[in-house]
């Protein structure tokens, strides 16, 4: 599992600040969070391949967070993309991307589903075999959802010495592996667990951007692998956090904290900052494990 | 007169080639031509001064001539601008943009207001007592116009040493430069030629993008000072222009000689083409004056 930064910066897109995008890379997905004004060319930039993004995540609609959409979506036409794609995001999204494309007369060449949010409760809104995503309702000044992503729990691990010792067949090691107890000809029962080991730890990421101070989420977040939380201020500014909806870089850490992350990595920095390390060192006054996003960072979570 | 090319290339943007925008200064103007993604983002590295901007004029609604759009209104309104925009554009524009405005609950800070165009005869939509702008109707796959940009003439100078040989008050000079006989004491009338010579010459620029080959314009741009015209193919791509409705730079170059328009400037390329220069060989065989649009470059006309 890692995450790609392409943009982390709020507001407005600057020469070499971009606005909020990442690409999460986890069970063999790409997931692209958010597409602030310019995300297809950071794509270009940073070399992920647009037939790879099948789904896109759009946690509300401020410019600085949906405004490069309309592009990537048109882009991937031009480029005769034939893939699926499919975006989810609060209600009138489909609207804002579908009158664009009819009074350009240019529909995708593509499958483009919609999947608009609505519910201020959690919800899954994708899931497979190997992840599914939920989304976190938030608090900002229009409707907004954070997301988490979790890996499920894979095939449980054989033991080999113990399958060998007992020569079982190798057809039955699928079965094995899916938790089943083994039927030895001869009708003896060897359990499961004798067999086999817990299977690899899972993985979840929490995208949380942006909000204010919203700490009723952390029951959904427990003990998530990393957590991204929007960080727009440092505490110096608090006051600015109630009318904007925004938080501060302590207010993220305690969000960790209290959620028992195991890392926590603060983005959507205000541009009134020149050194964001201010931010990195408010939030490890509680919190240890904290990373700055940086545009073009790629963060690994192994 | 001058125009900044923010972006001269077709279809998407990539890491170095920007969709199209540019800058005209004329007549203490500033007027955004087209606005494609990242355009804000270009408009900061030239250091063109935001609030100079009062008018940006739309050739269509296809992706790479207006994505920026939005994005560039919205970050006007978080620097707090106060001074009022004007877009013209064609219908359409204004939902597009008031759409997402509305849905992220961000309204302006300053005047908005949409010309929105659907005239297929030229029409003056933009004029003051220094300059005019008409829409060049063009022949593209959506409703488009080009946008003619024509200085007026100026103030007839004054011939000084004529001026002072009748011993003239001052206070007559700005009646006699806008081409006033003078009336002496004694009844004497001074003729107007005797004391002026013609104004400076104006100069114009005419916008053509995107369009096929379009003869019919050359009669409205004719000794037009620089003529943009499209050119997104070589003739090696010419069956390429009757679908698309795009041009190739041998047509443009005929459009300038027809027009008899003092320079070529040559932008839109596909991004099939590695060398530019190409474009401008091809335009020289049959029109002297050829410039190629770059990113970043700067053309003066003085």
């Amino acid at each position: 599992m890692e995450v790609i930064i392409l943009g982390c910066y709020s507001a407005t897109p600057r020469t070499f600040n971009h606005p909020t995008s990442q690409v999460l890379n986890i069970a063999n997905h790409l997931f692209l969070i958010d597409c602030g004004e310019g995300t297809q060319v950071e794509l270009r930039r940073h070399r992920v391949k647009f037939s790879r993004i099948k789904h896109v995540f759009i946690s509300h609609l401020h410019g600085d967070h949906f405004f490069g959409l309309i592009g990537l979506i048109s882009t991937f036409s031009l480029l005769g993309r034939e893939t699926d794609l499919h975006i989810y995001g609060p209600k009138g999204i489909k609207e804002i991307i579908t009158l664009q494309l009819k009074l350009s007369k240019a529909w995708t060449s593509y499958g483009l589903y919609f999947h608009e949010l609505t519910s201020k409760s959690p919800q899954v809104i994708f899931e497979d075999d190997k992840v599914s995503v939920e989304t976190i309702p938030l608090d900002h000044r229009v409707y907004t959802n954070g997301f988490l992503f979790k890996e499920k729990e894979g095939d449980r691990k054989l033991l080999m010495n113990e399958v060998l010792n007992y020569d079982i067949d190798k057809a039955y090691y699928r079965s094995i592996k899916k938790g089943k107890d083994v039927i030895l000809d001869d009708g003896t029962v060897i359990e499961n667990k004798l067999l086999t080991g817990p299977p690899p730890p899972t993985k979840s990421y929490a995208f949380c951007s942006d909000t204010a101070y919203l700490p009723s989420i952390t029951e959904q977040i427990k003990k998530v692998t990393a957590l991204y939380h929007e960080s727009t201020f440092l505490e110096s500014h608090v006051h600015l956090c109630k009318s904007t909806k925004h938080s501060t870089a302590k207010q993220a850490a305690q969000i960790a904290s209290q959620a028992e992350a195991k890392q926590l990595i603060l983005g959507h920095y205000s541009t009134r900052y020149d050194n964001i390390n201010l931010f990195k060192e408010e939030a490890k006054a509680c919190f240890e494990n904290v990373v700055l996003a940086e545009d073009g960072k790629t963060i690994s979570f192994d």
